[in-house]
């Protein structure tokens, strides 16, 4: 194999697809970008088996072939080689030199016919969102998966199709997370289960731009995105996704209507005396026009007071800060509403027309105040 | 005691006077700022018992009084806090209120009699820099201090004076990095060797502004650093310093000059085929007009090459690349000259007027090429 590109393509190709080079592996081979230019064009591949990620990157092919490099050197290599012409060039013993203006690495290569490819996918009927859509929703509800394996479910997100709106939805356990999106076009309904670990790596490869558009393809074991030069596929989490309507409802004893960022700051502020671990509650106590938070540890007390409109009855309420602040954070409105039934059920923060809403469960907080 | 004054005037002073409290010890007072409001003005202080730092921040003094609290809560308090006009207050038993805007805090403080004062230091005579040479001096250098304590004297830096002109020094015992400081006035002679842990601190704190001066007081025991509002008083390091002089040498038997970028990158780029604690060598090849340079590691081989220009003889040399990527890091100058001896003999790379001295030792590469 010979190929000659830019730096540059080649750089942006290779980290796009070290998303799916795996960190800790007992197969070496998965740890290789493969550089496959066997055809007219040239494919980066990497695979994890769970997730591979290919892309396709512009340049001139000398010679067919293909060789499978390690990601971690081959990265730093192109990373550091001068902002020019790269030439790769492998004989059929997998040793490759790779040459730019006249600095020459010379690294061993593996076979790339070991390269376990990217499972073939019929891909019908995309639904097709903007890059800038997707990479918000993902935002918008990764933080709310659970992080350990006890559920394997629970370590994914799901993604439903109805007509023309996709809801995604995570949850840990302590909280719900859902984002309904509008589409353009309507759709046959679908649902699948999304490995989080996906969707955090398909965002840092989106471009986040409005007007660049991503095709989803659901089967019934893998979702596929296909953006740019770059196809992503990765395995499905099976099983029945949790039924959450049966956790929502609109009956509300106390409405809140809040400044979004004075309760962010205000909470953020409040847990500066709460040490990593430690599981101290905000107490929110609900009054007319007034909010007063408190929180109290080994360290000190904060106080605080801030001005609301509020509906219905006064509450003394606690919860988890981190979880307020993670809805909060991701939330773009200037006011936020908060619904509570009591001080044992959980908070509802969400906008008229919910296209977001934040589950967050209380905590028992006897003995805090 | 009662205090007020502007968020950003306060934490700014905590940030600097945080650079003094250690991260481990066994006193807990070591850990605070101590806030002394018992005159006029309002002076935060830390002191670790080597270095202190004292700093003086506007605000106006509602009761006289001190408190030393906690530096990381308080510090993190401070920065959350709204910007605007912050009081601190305290009572008898040091429970100390910070109140900014509707957010209370309330936090333990400890007796400010408790907390050691920095030495008193009868100050003569300064030395007097801008703040930018004094920062870019200690960046210049600091990075060839031993970071163990098997020689407490490498650990430091010298900073020689001799009429008007400023010698920093630091050493580990593979090379040796050398600054000539042209200072405004002439001053009489002296010698102190200053902790390498206090001028990384200094110079954190350091603005380097061109037209804002530092004040350099040396006592038999202390370095004064006095600058805007800040005064940092450090221990000395005990014992005479290095004789360097006799380790210079103006004789050469080849004379290289580079393109300083060009090496940098090529030097930079053979290090990636380096794991972390391996010592490869880089080993360079001196011909007329072209250096070659070669890293054979595990992970395989890079060869480059660069135009030179050269005096006297070819040469073979191998280097630890970490030790000329430090030195070359620092040098502004587009071109550098290197003076070889033989292979076994140090590198040198200095200006004509020697305003920096890098000396390198090479390294044993029998069997590396």
């Amino acid at each position: 194999m010979k190929i000659r590109c830019k730096k540059s393509d080649l750089a942006k190709g290779v980290s796009i697809v070290s998303k799916a080079v795996p960190t800790k592996t007992t197969m070496p081979i998965l740890e290789c970008i493969l550089i496959d230019a066997t055809t007219n064009i040239i494919k980066l591949t990497a695979n994890d088996m769970e997730l591979g990620i290919e892309t396709v990157i512009e340049g001139a092919i000398e010679q067919k072939g293909m060789i499978a490099l390690d990601a971690r050197i081959f990265s730093d290599i192109v990373r550091k080689l001068p902002d020019n012409d790269i030439m790769i060039e492998c004989d059929d013993n997998q040793q490759t030199l790779i040459t730019c203006e006249k600095a020459k690495f010379n690294i061993s290569g593996k076979s790339g016919e070991d390269f376990s490819y990217l499972p073939y996918i019929e891909r019908e009927e995309p639904i097709i969102v903007s890059q800038f859509t997707l990479k918000e929703v993902i935002r918008q509800t990764i933080f709310s998966i659970a992080d350990n394996d006890s559920n394997k479910l629970m370590t994914g997100e799901l993604f439903e199709i109805n007509g023309d709106v996709m809801k995604v939805v995570s949850l840990d356990g302590h909280r719900i997370s859902i984002r309904n999106i509008e589409l353009k076009s309507s759709y046959d309904p679908r649902k699948v289960v999304v490995p989080g670990k996906t969707l955090i790596e398909v965002s840092k490869i989106l471009s986040g731009e409005a007007d660049s558009e991503v095709s989803l393809y659901f089967t019934n074991n893998h979702i596929v995105f296909e953006f740019d030069s770059t196809v992503v596929v990765s395995r499905l989490i099976e099983g029945e996704y949790f039924r959450i309507d049966q956790m929502l409802s609109n009956d509300y004893e106390t409405k809140v209507r809040i400044n979004k960022k004075e309760l962010l700051n205000c909470i953020d502020r409040a847990t500066l005396l709460v040490k990593e671990g430690d599981k101290k509650p905000i107490i929110i106590n609900i009054l007319d026009e007034v909010m007063e938070l408190k929180i109290k540890s080994q360290l000190g007390t904060m106080d605080e007071e801030i001005m609301i409109s509020k509906e219905g009855k006064d509450l003394l309420i606690g919860f988890n800060p981190k979880f307020l602040i993670d809805a909060l954070r991701v939330i773009e409105d200037e006011e936020v509403d908060l619904y509570f039934m009591n001080a044992k059920a959980p908070c509802f923060i969400k906008d008229e027309k919910e296209s977001y809403i934040y589950l967050i469960l209380p905590v028992n907080f006897s003995g805090a105040v």
